[in-house]
């Protein structure tokens, strides 16, 4: 099932080129319900309803240093910190932005804007404290994550050990276009992921890259609890702006689409806009206590 | 006002020895609904109630480096690295637990388990890019936190520049015993802070040497976007087990009372339990990839 919300917040399901409306009240209680949710019976024309962001979780677990390229990546550069496997932090679901919906560049906080294509589990139920082994059956299903960061701010948090705001500003997690259900995903560790900046390919992998699979990150994480509906992040891969030899040149800037596409769950486009632009007047001035 | 969650997660206010319900679904809700919430005219003795952790947010930003006492201690003691001010992440809003509630210790997991006392600012109304002149209308009210905290864990999260786990483990977020409405609070900048174990005065403070004022720390984390009923946290002061001479002697232990105080916020109180006993099974075996 490909499970989408849109237009008012209703919650749907893909079906050919008809969305067929689904009676729950937002895709997190469709896993709440545990998936026991009925049609309405309304149906609407895939090309003319919006899509809106597929899910908001009560919690979303970012993974980093899932990719050993990406780890390989930085050092080349002299990135601030290892990117060792194993790194979690939540990030922010205040943030969450659906496809189509714009990338708000604070031009006030950074100047380096840069991109991360991942892939994201739903966790289809609630629970904690399991192991890989029964970990299959808490895997709802897939969704693609663009973990917009801002690397000026985040080599400034990192001095202290810990970083969170460079990648948890208005509107810097696009999440979509939709969630795929498990079932129809064969084997989620042999996905071509590839993601694009105004149609030019900056990132090009392969889920079954990862140092850690999924059914292990899901375990290795229960400790922290989770709800149904919950998201977890995978990492990323080779290819941000940061790691390349000139990053300026490759940071986003307004005006720039973003595609971030993984194999068979889907293509989610952005487009970045100044925050003049997004807001209609000027940024505030930037608090400089940091 | 004192605002209270209790018994079957009804909501109320504490007037004198009593309790009076309020005509909401929850905390959150109350602020959701900028405190314009009836009372249902039900009453019961305070003595009598189950009190739960106060509120639930949508978001709970946790900051650190806020006290340069925390940064010197830790620095004394070669810590991982410097606490800066302006630290912030998210902590982990399914491991919130109330007064009375057990922090779970997980004998699998660590053997270093800290505890660090708090002031939590409640987020009255939703809001993002302000200004510290137009915070004080954003803050709702107080409450106290106890930031429990898997030291050994956190250091070998810090290695790849970040943390979370370490802190966000089940029962890792110990809140209450209420909420202070802002209204109750003359200088949320003169109150005397002090955490006990077993009755031992650790940490002894006031929230007048924070090194950000409540208004700038509220408007600087801004960009991240508030909901009401978020909560903020404005990072430790001096005295955690870490920093001290012998850690081992310090760190807690099943069987530990712990009891975080903040004048005219409240006494926070929880008991420290083994897995095991929370559990009545033994913990499993902890996952080894990291």
């Amino acid at each position: 099932m490909k499970l989408v919300t849109f237009n008012e917040n209703q919650v749907g399901r893909i079906a050919d080129d008809q969305v067929l409306e689904l009676d729950t009240a937002s895709a997190r209680e469709f896993f709440e319900r545990d998936r026991d949710v009925p049609e309405t019976g309304r149906r609407y024309p895939l090309a003319e309803v919006r899509l809106r962001a597929p899910i908001v979780p009560k919690k979303f677990f970012h993974t980093a240093g899932n990719f050993r390229e990406h780890h390989d990546d930085l050092a080349r550069v002299n990135w601030s910190h290892p990117v060792n496997k194993g790194i979690v932090f939540f990030q922010n679901v205040d943030a969450i932005i659906g496809p189509g919906d714009p990338i708000v560049y604070p031009e006030h906080l950074t100047s380096e804007l840069d991109y991360e294509l991942e892939l994201a589990i739903v966790l289809g139920k609630p629970g904690k404290f399991f192991t890989a082994e029964q970990a299959a059956e808490h895997i709802g299903g897939y969704l693609v994550f663009n973990d917009i960061t801002a690397r000026d701010i985040q080599r400034r948090e990192m001095e202290s050990g810990v970083f969170s705001f460079s990648k948890a500003i208005d509107t810097f997690c696009p999440i979509g276009p939709y969630i795929v259900t498990a079932d129809e995903i064969e084997d989620p560790h042999d996905l071509d992921m590839e993601l694009r900046v105004n149609g030019q390919v900056r990132q090009k992998s392969n889920t079954g890259r990862m140092s850690v699979s999924i059914p292990q990150l899901v375990a290795y994480h229960s400790p922290q609890v989770y709800s149904a509906g919950d998201l977890i992040t995978t990492g990323t891969v080779a290819g941000v702006a940061a790691s390349t030899e000139d990053p300026f040149a490759n940071y986003l800037k307004p005006g720039d689409v973003v595609e971030a596409e993984i194999e068979g769950i889907g293509v989610l486009r952005n487009r970045v806009v100044s925050w003049q632009d997004a807001h209609g007047t000027p940024p505030p001035a930037a608090d400089q206590w940091i």
